[in-house]
């Protein structure tokens, strides 16, 4: 998918909002307990339930490896069922060597059809060429990420006097345009939004952090959006687990309907 | 498996060799392609022959993921034909949030009861903590890497003048010591050996990047080994495709002797 696809369909929908897929298995309600793919039924519900409030679906991978190769069946299912016009992330945290690069390009952008891959930054360009070679394939790059063990690494002053993770966005930016990569920000990191916006003025952010790790959709809204957008902000808990009940589907559908509503105040206000 | 029962294993066999399971599909020799699973088939044989040799297997999870959940039941089945005294390593370059890492861990410590996993630093302390809650366990955390993208950001200069990789060797000794944590240091950053034996007197460092890489296992081994061995050196490519004929397993088990016989000589002279 290119970035003005990916734009329209946020126009369309007047919402920029990401549906996490981190499917737990003991968060699933019962009733679908006894289905012979649990995870994957849980998730056609999600999408089903919340298709029209959303522009992009992110199965983080460990919930679907957690279980081996079941769950690498259930993560190829869920892919396939993700109608074509969302823009689909593979949430992998990968990186490493080129040529190992290379293999998870291909499980994650060929075997698996995924439009984008979330990438570790830390080995460097060989480490993320591989994935930039696939035409309309996206990288996105941990920049800042949302936890408290960013600070670990990613704020350290280097001799520049630039914080770590503005030298991964600097360099990184000389390995391909807005076009192809993309950036993690996470929305606990507002008091950073603005450098980064100057920093990165036509890229897209996607931002994980808003609802259970407590970032604020408002104040990233206001310093995040940008002319074609720019933003994908990701919910996951919110809304897969609004109810563990039967109707866990309609509430997921109400929670991301209410995230929708708020964007299109913003993108309204704002974009 | 613990630190004493890998250095007795290091002692009997006169050797710190680690046998990379880089298994690609493409190089298998082709009367193995005919087999229901051949890169488990390919695997078992290698195994099989460089066990005299070795004392540690490292599936590389690329190689393996690359096959979707074909490929995970080839990992699977290769981590339980591996004999129990091997140390083994999940060479999957993971890392996300706590919960998340945490679903990491149990696949590869429990699910596929790998000894160890490498992790990728950049996210932080609460990235990597989830995997240290296991007994017995090991994380690998990546520090210094053999490719060329390993100057991109891990040797920048920090406003301390230390470099960005000793500053996670020395932030990531206050997460656990060294019963618990190795580190991945490339056979191609002889140059810095030495300081980071000074930083790491007691750990294992794992040295990828001997061989194919051009690493020097000679140099390596000089500054690197320590009292209690102190090092696994992972060779893959020139021991699984030392031939691509019918005698594969028998020039893989001739390689990794060639370097398991260096490695007694090395033992003898430094350890």
């Amino acid at each position: 998918m290119n970035k003005s696809d990916l734009f329209r369909h946020i126009q369309q929908k007047q919402s920029y909002l990401c549906v996490g897929l981190d499917t737990d298995i003991q968060k699933i309600p019962s009733h679908l307990q006894r289905t012979s793919d649990p995870i994957f039924e849980f998730n056609k519900q999600i999408i089903d339930a919340t298709a029209d409030y959303c522009v992009a679906y992110k199965p983080n991978i460990a919930f679907y490896e957690a279980h081996g190769a079941k769950g690498w069946e259930s993560l190829q299912k869920t892919i396939e069922y993700i109608p074509k016009e969302f823009f689909t992330i593979a949430d992998a945290k990968r990186g490493d060597i080129g040529n190992t690069s290379g293999l998870y390009a291909r499980a994650f952008f060929e075997q698996m059809n995924f439009d984008s891959i979330t990438v570790a930054p830390y080995m460097g360009k060989d480490s993320v060429e591989p994935f930039l070679a696939f035409e309309d394939k996206w990288v996105i790059l941990l920049a800042l990420t949302s936890n408290t063990g960013s600070h670990d690494f990613q704020t350290l002053p280097l001799k520049s006097s630039q914080p770590l993770f503005e030298q991964v966005i600097e360099t990184s930016q000389k390995w391909a345009g807005a076009d192809k990569m993309m950036y993690v920000i996470g929305a606990t990191q507002a008091e950073q939004f603005g450098r980064i916006r100057q920093l990165l003025p036509g890229h897209f952010l996607l931002v994980p952090g808003v609802g259970a790790q407590g970032g604020d959709l408002e104040e990233v809204s206001r310093i995040g959006l940008n002319k074609e957008c720019g933003l994908l902000v990701n919910s996951s808990r919110s809304i897969l687990y609004a109810s563990s009940g039967e109707d866990f589907a309609s509430q997921a559908a109400a929670e991301a309907q209410k995230l929708q509503q708020q964007m299109a105040t913003m993108l309204a206000k704002y974009c």
